[in-house]
C-alpha cells in the first residue's frame, strides 16, 4: 500500500509520488494534457508536458476513459494559485473502464438514484457523504468526552415503540419481531445502570411519505441521562448541537466549499437557542400567517415559519400532552414542576433546524411514576405486559431523566444544505426505493 | 444537574458533593454504617457516624432497599486504603426500590437472561458493557485517525451477501426485504469512491446454533481499501486489533480488575501476529491430534489449538477456495499472485483469538475481474441480476482491493474474558431470545 494520499499532498512538496485512484476528467491545451484524479480523498491535477512524461503515458491519455482505475507517478509541486498539482512522469493503467454512465453534465434524480452506486464518486455526494462521516464521529467524540457509555439498543424488538402504523416486521423463530423505530426505551434502561448513555444506531419507520425528510432507514444518536430534567435536557441538546455544527465548519471546510454552503450562516449557529413554549410557538405562527388550533401538531410550514422567525435552531418546548408518546412526564403549567398523572402539558422538546429543515432533535423528561406510566399504557392501548421490563426502571429506583433523539440525516442535510435526505445517506432506503 | 461522578472523586477531595444514584449495598458496624452507593460510573462508600450525619438520615438508612434512588450528601475524603469515601452528612431517598429480584448472591442464567434489564447493574455486566463501550469508542477513533471515511451500508437490503439460509426477511411495501448478514459489498462501493471506508452497523443471521459464540443480532466493523492486497489487509487487521487491545488495557483497568482478567496476558498482544496459510494450519492440527481432512472448516477445537499453538491471534490465509464465499479474489498457489479465475485457494485471511475466542476477524482479497465474478456468481447458483450493481465496480475502474470484519461481540468476549457472547451486549438475540 502506498502513504500517499491526495488530501495530504503538502506533506509531498518537491517528492516524487505515485497517485492511485480513479480519472476524474482530462483536457488539453495545446501540447499540455491534464489528467484529473481522485483518490477518494480529493481530486488533484497531473500536468504531462512532452519530455517531462513518457511517451506511452501520452498515448495512453489519449485512451482513457472517465473512471479508468490508474497510478499516476510524478512530482508534487505547487501551482500558481497555491494548489498542489502533479508534473506527471508515468501513467499506469489499472483496468479500463467502460463508457461511465454518469457525466459531469446533469441528469434525472431517477437515473442517479438508481446508480447511487456511482453517483456518489460525483463531487457534491462524495462531499456530502464526507461530512456525513465526521458528523458521525463528532458524535461519538463529544458522548464519549462528556462521559456518556455508547449503549446498543436491539434493533430486533418484540414491541414498538412509537405506536405500531409504522413497523416492519420479520418471522423470529416461532415469533413475530419488530424493527426498532427508536431505541429510547431501552436506552432508559442503560441510564439506570449507567447514569449517562447514548445509543447510536438504525432505526425504521415504514411510512409511505415520500417527503424531503424521510427515510424507511435512518440513523437516530439518543443519550439518555439519570437525575436530568427537562432544562438539562436542552442544555444538552444546545451543546451538543453547537458542538457538531463548530466542529464541522472547522474540520470541512473543502467539503462544504464544494457544496456552497454559506460558512457564515453555520458560524452563526452558536448558543443559547431561543426556547419557546409550544403556546409561544402558536402566537408566532398565528402572527406570521400560518396559525393552527391549540393542540395541533407543526408540520413543514410551521417549522419553516419558526426557523424564519429565530434564525437558528429553537427548542419548542411543553406540548399539548395529547399528542405525545405515552412516556412523557406531565405537567399542568408551563414552566411548573410535573405532575404524577395526566396533566394538560408535555415535558417534551423539540428542537427545530432553520429553513425548514425540520425537527432535528425530538425529546423530553420520561415519567418516573410507574402508576402514572401503567394508566398511560392503558390509555394509549398497549399491553402492559410489553412494558414490564421498562416500568421495572421505576419499580426499582426510579429517578427523574430525560433524554432526547437526533436525527442524523436531518443533521446532515441541514449542515451540508442538501435538497433531500436521500442525498445523506449513502444508500436511501424510502418507499419503493431498496435497490442497490 | 449534578458535576460530581464517582469516577471523578479525586477532583473533589474536602468538597462537599451530593452522590445521585443508588443503593448498592449496606451494613453496620457497631455504630457505624456503611452506605454503597452506585451512580453509573462507580460505587462509592458512605460512612454514617452519629453526630455527623443527621438523625433523619441514620433513621432512613435502616428503612433502605437495595437498589433504592438516593442523594447521598457529604465530604469527600481518602480512606485509609487510598480510596476515595464519602463522610454522609444527609441522605435523600428519591424512590424505595420494591424488593430487588437480583441479590448478591449466585442466580441461574435463565433468570438473570429475562431480567436482563437489571442484570447490567451488576458489577460484572457493568463492567463488561463499560469495556464494550471503550472498545467500540476505540474503533471509530482508530479508523477515523487512519483516514478512513465511517460510511453506513443499508441494513435493509434485497438480496443476500452470505448465503440465503439464515437470511431474516420483511415485507418492504410490495416487495421483500432482508436484513443485512455483512456490509462489505456495499462497503467496496464505498471504498471506490472514498479509497478508505468502514462499515459499522448490525447484522443479523437467523442461526438455530446455540454456541457461547453466536447471536443473531451482533455489531461488526467492516474497514475496506482500494488498492490493498491480502498483505495489506492483514497488515490492518494487526494494527488495529493491537491498538484496541492496547488502549481497553490503558483505560479500562478498573474494569478490567473487577472481571478478574489477566492483564499481563492482555500486554503481551502486540503484533507482529503469526501468519500461517491453511496448509499450515492443518499440519499443526495434525500434530495436536485434532487433523482434518483438506478442504473443511475449522470448528471450535480447531480454533482452541492454534490459540495453543501460538498463544496470541493468528491469521490463517489461503483457504481452500471452494468454502469461501464468491467475492474472494482466488489463487493456484500459496503465496503467489492470484488468477483471475478459480484457483485451489481463497485469498482470504481469518484472525483467530486465543482460547477458544473463536474467529474475530475474517476477511481477505476481493475478486477485481468482472468475468470471474460473473462464473463465480453462477456457480454459487446466486442470481447475477441482484448483483448488477456489485458487478459495477469492476466495470467502472476495478482495482485490487481487500478488506475484513471484525466481531464487536466476540472481541469484546475475548478482551474480557466473558464465558458467552450474550454478556457483551447490551440485549442479545439469540435462538429463542427476544425479550426484554
Amino acid at each position: 500500500m502506498n502513504d500517499f494520499r491526495i488530501s495530504n499532498a503538502s506533506q509531498f512538496e518537491g517528492k516524487i509520488v505515485t497517485v492511485q485512484g480513479w480519472v476524474y476528467n482530462m483536457r488539453s491545451s495545446g501540447k499540455i494534457k491534464f489528467l484529473m484524479t481522485r483518490d477518494g480523498s480529493g481530486i488533484m491535477q497531473g500536468v504531462l508536458v512532452k519530455g517531462e512524461c513518457s511517451d506511452e503515458s501520452f498515448d495512453l491519455f489519449e485512451k482513457l476513459t472517465q473512471e479508468s482505475s490508474v497510478q499516476v507517478t510524478g512530482v508534487v509541486r505547487k501551482d500558481p494559485r497555491g494548489n498542489f498539482e502533479l508534473g506527471v512522469q508515468k501513467i499506469d493503467l489499472i483496468t479500463m473502464a467502460d463508457a461511465y454512465p454518469i457525466s459531469l453534465k446533469d441528469h434525472g434524480v431517477e437515473f442517479l438514484m438508481e446508480n447511487r452506486h456511482l453517483w456518489i464518486r460525483s463531487q457534491k455526494q462524495w462531499a456530502t457523504l464526507r461530512v456525513r462521516s465526521e458528523i458521525i464521529h463528532t458524535i461519538h467524540e463529544f458522548f464519549h468526552k462528556e462521559g456518556f457509555v455508547h449503549f446498543d439498543a436491539p434493533i430486533l424488538t418484540p414491541s414498538s415503540c412509537e405506536g405500531t402504523s409504522t413497523l416492519f416486521s420479520t418471522n423470529y423463530f416461532d415469533e413475530k419481531a419488530f424493527l426498532t423505530q427508536s431505541g429510547q426505551l431501552y436506552g432508559e434502561v442503560g441510564a439506570m445502570a449507567f447514569g449517562k448513555i447514548y445509543v447510536f444506531g438504525p432505526t425504521f419507520r415504514a411510512e409511505k411519505s415520500k417527503t424531503r425528510k424521510h427515510l424507511t432507514e435512518f440513523w437516530m444518536v439518543e443519550p439518555e441521562v439519570a437525575f436530568a430534567n427537562l432544562a438539562d435536557n436542552m442544555d444538552l441538546g444546545e451543546k451538543f448541537v453547537e458542538y457538531v455544527v463548530g466542529t464541522v465548519v472547522e474540520k470541512c471546510g473543502k467539503e462544504l466549499k464544494i457544496l456552497e454552503r454559506d460558512l457564515k450562516e453555520l458560524e452563526t449557529i452558536r448558543g443559547p437557542f431561543p426556547r419557546i413554549s409550544y403556546d409561544e410557538a402558536i402566537k408566532i405562527l398565528e402572527k406570521r400567517g400560518v396559525g393552527i388550533p391549540w393542540g395541533e401538531d407543526f408540520g413543514a410550514p410551521h417549522e419553516t415559519a419558526l426557523g424564519e422567525e429565530f434564525g437558528k435552531p429553537v427548542f419548542v418546548h411543553h406540548m399539548p400532552a395529547e399528542i405525545k408518546a405515552f412516556y412523557f412526564k406531565q405537567s399542568d403549567t408551563v414552566g411548573g414542576p410535573g405532575v404524577t398523572g395526566n396533566g394538560k402539558y408535555a415535558l417534551g422538546c423539540d428542537l427545530i433546524a432553520p429553513k425548514g429543515y425540520g425537527e432535528i432533535i425530538g425529546g423530553g423528561q420520561r415519567e418516573e411514576s410507574v402508576d402514572a406510566l401503567k394508566r398511560r399504557i392503558a390509555e394509549h392501548k398497549l399491553d402492559e405486559k410489553d412494558y414490564s421490563w421498562y416500568l421495572d426502571m421505576r419499580r426499582f429506583g426510579s429517578v427523574p431523566h430525560s433524554g432526547f433523539g437526533l436525527g442524523v440525516e436531518r443533521t446532515v442535510a441541514w449542515i451540508t444544505g442538501a435538497e433531500h435526505v436521500r442525498e445523506t445517506i449513502p444508500f436511501p432506503r424510502m418507499l419503493n426505493t431498496l435497490r442497490p
